[in-house]
């Protein structure tokens, strides 16, 4: 349970996008997508969900908490694995309906299959696909920073098909 | 109608985290979130969605084709604005339900309301709301790159309540 709440009410457009009202918009789930990033070099290690509750411990916290869909409940990123996200700045997008974060990751990986981003493949696209049925995905990394069977050892895997 | 499809069926979690296999997950209203970042500064500039045809059309056009929630249609960025996304890189995230893209953007500005990311305000944390009931939003961005009443004249403001 939330006792204080930091969120305003939503109530014009001009409030949301261009006032320091802070009136994040939760989807039909109650959910706010969030982006993060590392902010050293600036790249996208993940993206994640919160809920009212995760954002507003976020904010209190300085460390990232997601809403775990797979799990249906507040994940506490790195607390199983030890990367927890240390967070530099927040921001919000112009009409309030998603969230970004810059974070330094404890132990250099935010991956749960052991990468550094989880971004690690990327995908051909333009001139190169042309009259191609199949794509192949690259892998733009090609070590892992740590061996999940041994950090997350018995954790269901959070993948879902 | 897509006549035909990069998409393979995700059939095991190795197959999704593990291999070159192109299998990227759509959600129950059939999208998938879009994260779009600056290629040279790394900045994240807006957070969307595609369904399938607009991830099939992007990467056949190397240009970002989001799917607007609040039309309901396909929507090529920038063909009103001018501030077309051309892709440098695609990439998917480990369980493949997430896709990052890394642009240039002609014009150097990616939002509606005017400036150059949709992500032009901070939202303290920490320490600093310590027994803080109310968040006042800071402006990273001080100048618009448009006015957007000058670029869109009479198309509605996507932003929903």
């Amino acid at each position: 349970m939330i006792k204080k709440t930091f969120f305003e009410e939503r109530k014009t457009i001009k409030q949301v996008e261009e006032s320091t009202s802070f009136a994040p918009k939760f989807d039909e789930n109650g959910l706010i997508p969030v982006v993060t990033t590392d902010y050293k070099n600036g790249e996208t290690l993940m993206q994640g969900y919160m809920n009212k509750e995760a954002l507003q411990k976020t904010i209190e916290l300085g460390e990232a908490i997601y809403y775990s869909r797979s799990r249906k409940t507040l994940w506490h990123k790195g607390k199983v694995s030890g990367l927890i996200q240390i967070i530099k700045e927040i921001r919000i997008d112009d009409d309030q309906d998603c969230v970004w974060l810059r974070v330094n990751v404890q132990g250099g990986s935010s991956c749960h299959v052991g990468y550094r981003s989880c971004f690690y493949r990327s995908v051909p696209f333009g001139k190169s696909v042309e009259n191609k049925t199949k794509l192949v995905l690259k892998f733009t990394e090609t070590e892992k920073v740590f061996d999940p069977e041994k950090v997350y050892k018995n954790s269901p895997n959070p993948t879902k098909l």
